[in-house]
């Protein structure tokens, strides 16, 4: 186990610890969630970003990066419950398994263990800018505009962009800033990091939208083929409407099938070109990584981070 | 208009400047709410405590006592949409009008809102010990336990009060202790404060549980015979239950009707009952309100609060 690895068991205990003062019905649920959890990808970014020049990090950034992960599984919870979804990661949600009241309530108490403990680092003054509760706000108001825009089959990329930047991208932004000020870097560069974040974050969800057009579970080791039918409308779908506009009032009519929907994705290659869109977002995230004045260490583990978003 | 009635009128604008920001369909949902909400009464709290010996408040006192009312519009919004209420203080719930999902990121935005609110004081520093996440998590146990607890005929009075502590007394105490931090007193009195919101909140809801015996809609201003119905079960019942343990049974077996219910309660005169055990808490509260070194004004005003929340 290098450095690394050891560090992100440290955030896995961490997140452990706080969980382990809930009630059983809690516990019972996220112990399965984080179990199937392979990647922690948003707290080994606070963990790369946090990384100080002799490669060691301040133990705060262990309590950021296990606050975003709480926070991320608050907002797991309540998407399930928004969802009606039976199964998360191979393992049936909460919301089936306990019913839609506790689910409700699990998640709001998990919002609150993730402020708890962020609220847990040693010198909060020292962070006065970075407030993950800004960023709980940022995630409910792009959780809203999705649903507000829940079976809009005109929606235009741009409102698309606005969409997972508020539910996903924050989410990065915040690992990354949270890690940065916690390393002893200047403050002038503490925006180049939230960018890094948010780049890093857009990736991931267009690549994540990529894979409901994927053709089975299996492969995609998530629930596929559901996006268009809960409403959901992403990039691969826009792009195709915008290529064939005649679709999108049969779609308005519920005439659109899922078969023909795919049709259209791949005739549009919209799955192409929301990889090349990503592909864009990349080039950014990579040249604001390789503009940062940091050790090749560091610099190598933020770009694995965007290199695992990327999916490559 | 008093300064009293002046400052409660600056947390209202306080509370409406934080919600103008929010999305159309909370900020529709939450004016409905807002303008139907006559008491304010933990708003009120925090002023009361908050009350320096010159008889002015520090602003910060506005700020949280804004947090802690849209803390509690947070909590109502995920309640509708646990209990399925159509109709909340006579205007339909968000829940009913905008759909379940709608609801539930709503409050999740109004938890993060109240928090941020409360982060935007002067002086956190001054204020570290009094932390509102903290008793957002008690909230959240308390929901929990009663929905655990939901249809359990066999409930104890203690646990009863353990739910009604986390569900209602823990933000009470919150507002007292909220005020009493900016109030300039000395530390060694905040858990005075902090016992009187709790006895506050106590004797609030145990009334508030009487309601629901009450006969009609019309004269409790909020649905009532309804707990029974949704499994909540509460104080005149189970010292109903006591006096009548074989009752416990017919309830197990879904054979007590709600007109039983109400037969039952009023033989063993649990509504009585509860409000005796209420005095108790209220007697305690006025102790400590008498036993503490403030000016007579404002010792005024916290104990019309302390009347407020006993109904009398």
């Amino acid at each position: 186990m290098n450095t690394f690895e050891l560090n992100l068991k440290y955030v896995k205990d961490e997140v452990g610890k706080a969980l382990s003062t809930s009630p059983l019905v809690i516990r019972t649920y996220t112990k399965h969630l984080l179990k199937s959890e392979g990647k922690y990808i948003r707290a080994a970014s606070v963990l790369a970003a946090a990384q100080r020049a002799d490669g060691s990090i301040h133990p705060d950034a262990i309590k950021f990066a296990a606050s975003i992960e709480i926070l991320h599984l608050a907002t797991l919870v309540h998407d399930d419950v928004m969802d009606n979804a039976d199964v998360r990661r191979g393992v049936p949600t909460l919301h089936k398994e306990y019913g839609r009241k506790t689910a409700v309530i699990c998640g709001d108490y998990l919002l609150a263990l993730a402020i708890n403990t962020a609220n847990q680092v040693e010198s909060r003054e020292a962070y006065i800018n970075y407030q993950l509760p800004n960023y709980m706000e940022e995630i409910a108001l792009g959780e809203l505009s999705q649903h507000l825009n829940n079976g809009n089959y005109r929606l235009k990329m741009d409102d698309y962009l606005k969409i997972i930047e508020g539910k996903t991208a924050k989410l990065f932004e915040a690992s990354f800033y949270a890690g940065a000020v916690t390393s002893q870097e200047d403050k002038e560069v503490f925006d180049t990091y939230k960018r890094i974040g948010y780049h890093v974050g857009m990736i991931f969800q267009m690549l994540d939208d990529c894979i409901d057009f994927e053709e089975t579970i299996k492969i995609a080791l998530k629930p596929v083929q559901s996006d268009f039918e809960q409403g959901v409308i992403t990039l691969p779908l826009i792009h195709a409407f915008d290529q064939n506009p005649d679709y999108i009032e049969i779609a308005e009519k519920g005439d659109l099938s899922r078969k023909e929907v795919n049709q259209i994705v791949k005739q549009a290659e919209g799955v192409h070109y929301t990889k090349q869109e990503a592909q864009r977002y990349y080039e950014i995230a990579h040249k604001d990584i390789m503009s940062l004045d940091i050790e090749n260490e560091k610099r190598e583990e933020l770009l694995s981070i965007l290199d695992l978003a990327a999916k490559k």
